[in-house]
């Protein structure tokens, strides 16, 4: 089936023998068992009642269906490239005093304790205040304007924090012309992504702006464009699943890079030789640049009028939010949910602060918890058993517009990756997106105390889709 | 189960529910299951008639099921670690004139294209004859004495050829205190093992002697010793088999070496940045490096008196051979098969060699055709299917004395490795190991046509659980 096919589910129906699916009260299921015909009964319920009105009419718009053919035809057509590694304060368009964060809009009022953290590291790493105190004195003033990475491009991971003096992976979209940036992965443990702030996260980040920044600009620039959907299909193959379990794309991308460091002859050698020890001791290296990527690929897809296809997930700690193409870039937000894991040391769920964290933009472009069944050794972190991630994946099936042409799961006999929200699909059938994610401790300074599921609850793709239903009736 | 829990099946019988599994005559399976007792049926036959004796003499050694605990307790238990790069003449025992070749002894008269061609390229190599038809000449004469790769703690990939200026890995085993030797990865095309011996072949093992050899050699000695067991596990998880596959493996060996690359400041920048090219150019680059892990593991399993523990499996072109723990440095042969699977290019099944290689050696400690469940990817370039490889996996347990305690399939809930092929098993149950292999041209000089599976013949077994029994009665 092409994308386009899948997105427009009745060209395939008589290409195939029918099989009959049942649901609800068994008499029908049974009469038809008793006569030898194969069956298949499924749980399905009906969508909420109050969905109804919503769905009748997002789905009676003509011209719905071939809005979502082509949004998700975009987001798997994009080809992200890693171009270029520059300092934030060159490639966003920054105020001096602005911080970006991930997920939905927030102010420092709500913010929770490990976004509170990540912002006081960036007051001390900017030299903008002398101590943690200091730093959570001035933010309480209001000493920093706090934006949406997303509203610039950029997604981070778990907090996002991004202020001017950290480098920033440049991705570019060959096909549609978009760019998408992410900062540098820090590492794991106690890092400002994760909330922590104390002097041997600044001092990284330091080093991170110093040597780590410039070197991996002169590696990625010696080598010239790296096509990140070949590397993350290769990944794919290889085990990963590209947000809980990067050990393949980071190797893949060091095999790229290495070589282009050695013949970077301007950078000492030195330094070459930190930078990539730093990287290759850091599996989760590649995280960020699969969020680039990822976010490349979402941004292709938005502004489609009519698609219902998701094009941003995102927690900030206090809220989970949900973009989707056809209504633009207004967030539908809910509380955010704590996430279901495995908890690090003495860790349990009592430190867990919700959901946090721009990654689930992975999931958006079909990787991730939609890849599960690519990475079953992932349930070694984020918790759960082989079989589960297999279902999960089929699961991912159900809510989704389309199997990627490119990233394929080797297991499931090179079937391509579920990928494309559509929030419909998610009220009708009541299936939410699965998503990997890292769990950070709630109080400011912690760090990581886990890594998980989360499943974001349908209200919020309830309200996206009302909000669609309302654009289609006021344009209808 | 822990390894020698499994080597003794007794051991766990009444841990468990009992399961009922018949064969033959479908009268008892029948009755069971009319009275609702769960029977799971086996397409089982009992073991030609002529090994029974050879069966009960093996069988009943009191001492049989011991040895074979011990051996391939041996097996798994081994510690390889990549410890050096040296030249072949410095680290094997080879007189001038002397050239090692893949699988059981062999002379020219017999030998086939490939390994033909092999020769002649190593001649031309060691500036024994200066022109292909003057090397094949002077081998026809008798000027080169060809000694078997595995009598000199040595496998090599395919022909196998290897000449005193050629480079070795050198695996040392840190447990039992053995060291095996595998020569470095030309890469893929035409290229010596499978038999191609142009000018480009002949300068790019030239460059190799030169350059790489020595350049790898820095990186190992400045890293330390390398844990290849940890590694092989790791690229398992990853997608890897170890044979047809190599590319997370060869990856994760980078990982390690290019930052010791960037360290040795007395390799000159441009000589690692070729080197570093080379290999990161090459997936299969680690297959050498695992086959030397997997003979530094299997030659810790040989001369364990009573043992049917298969300690080689190795084919020359013309051959293929067995040895046994119990049998000592014996090799059983019959002749060998061609593989089937894909042929590339224009090739096909009348272009390909009989079987050829020592690869098998990683067969032989529970890896490649063993671990296809692990890499679900390998059939794009073995042939078959999924569903084929994940059935391969489960055959392969049906005739091992082992579960690999730490090479793990995640996609089988991390059950370890069939490791330890026990000819016992191989006979009483006609299943015969599944090894992966590359396919070389028949004709010298035609370099590889293909990649597939290969199922040595049972008789080979047969002979050499003969020749075990003959053993144990005249000790008996």
């Amino acid at each position: 089936m092409t994308v386009a096919d899948r997105a427009r589910p009745l060209g395939g129906l008589l290409a195939r023998d029918p099989v009959v699916v049942t649901a609800g009260e068994g008499v029908f299921a049974d009469a038809l068992a008793a006569q030898g015909v194969p069956v298949r009964p499924v749980d399905w319920r009906p969508p909420p009642s109050e969905t109804e009105a919503a769905l009748t009419a997002v789905l009676s718009d003509p011209g719905h269906v071939d809005a979502n053919a082509r949004a998700v035809e975009r987001l798997v057509t994009a080809r992200p490239q890693l171009v270029d590694v520059r300092p934030a304060r060159d490639v966003l368009d920054l105020d001096a005093g602005t911080f970006l964060h991930a997920g939905p809009p927030l102010d420092w009022e709500r913010a929770s304790g490990p976004m509170r953290g990540a912002l006081i590291g960036a007051m001390l790493l900017e030299g903008l205040a002398e101590t943690p105190l200091g730093a959570e004195h001035a933010l309480e003033r209001g000493a920093a304007t706090l934006e949406s990475c997303h509203a610039h491009a950029t997604v981070g991971p778990m907090a996002g924090v991004v202020s001017p003096s950290m480098w920033m992976l440049v991705v570019e979209d060959a096909e549609y012309g978009g760019t998408a940036y992410c900062p540098l992965n820090e590492g794991l443990g106690k890092v400002l992504r994760f909330g922590s702030y104390g002097p041997d996260v600044i001092d990284r980040l330091d080093w991170m702006g110093e040597v780590l920044g410039p070197v991996l600009q002169a590696a990625v620039r010696t080598r010239g464009p790296l096509d990140l959907t070949a590397l993350i299909a290769e990944a794919l193959r290889m085990g990963d699943e590209l947000h809980g379990r990067n050990r393949a794309a980071t190797s893949l991308l060091l095999r790229e890079l290495a070589p282009a460091l050695l013949a970077a002859e301007d950078v000492p050698r030195d330094r070459a030789a930190a930078a990539l020890r730093f990287t290759a001791g850091n599996d989760q290296f590649f995280l960020n640049v699969g969020m680039a990527a990822a976010k490349a690929c979402a941004d292709a897809a938005r502004n489609v009028p009519g698609s219902s296809l998701v094009v941003a997930m995102a927690a900030n700690g206090t809220d989970f939010g949900v973009q989707v193409s056809g209504t633009g870039d207004r967030w539908f937000t809910v509380p955010a949910s704590v996430p279901e894991g495995r908890y690090l040391g003495g860790h349990g769920p009592d430190d867990a602060n919700p959901d946090l964290g721009d990654a689930a933009i992975v999931e958006t472009a079909g990787m991730g918890g939609f890849a599960l069944a690519a990475a079953p050794a992932v349930v070694r972190s984020v918790g759960g058993d082989v079989p589960g991630a297999l279902a999960a994946t089929h699961r991912m099936y159900e809510i989704t517009l389309a199997e990627h042409p490119l990233l394929q799961i080797p297991l499931l006999s090179f079937r391509g990756t579920p990928v494309g929200v559509d929030v419909a699909r998610v009220v009708r059938t009541g299936i939410p997106p699965v998503i990997d994610t890292g769990i950070a401790g709630r109080a400011a300074g912690t760090g990581q105390v886990g890594a998980g599921l989360v499943e974001p609850p349908r209200a919020v793709f309830t309200a996206a889709l009302t909000a669609l239903a309302e654009i289609e009736q006021g344009r209808g």
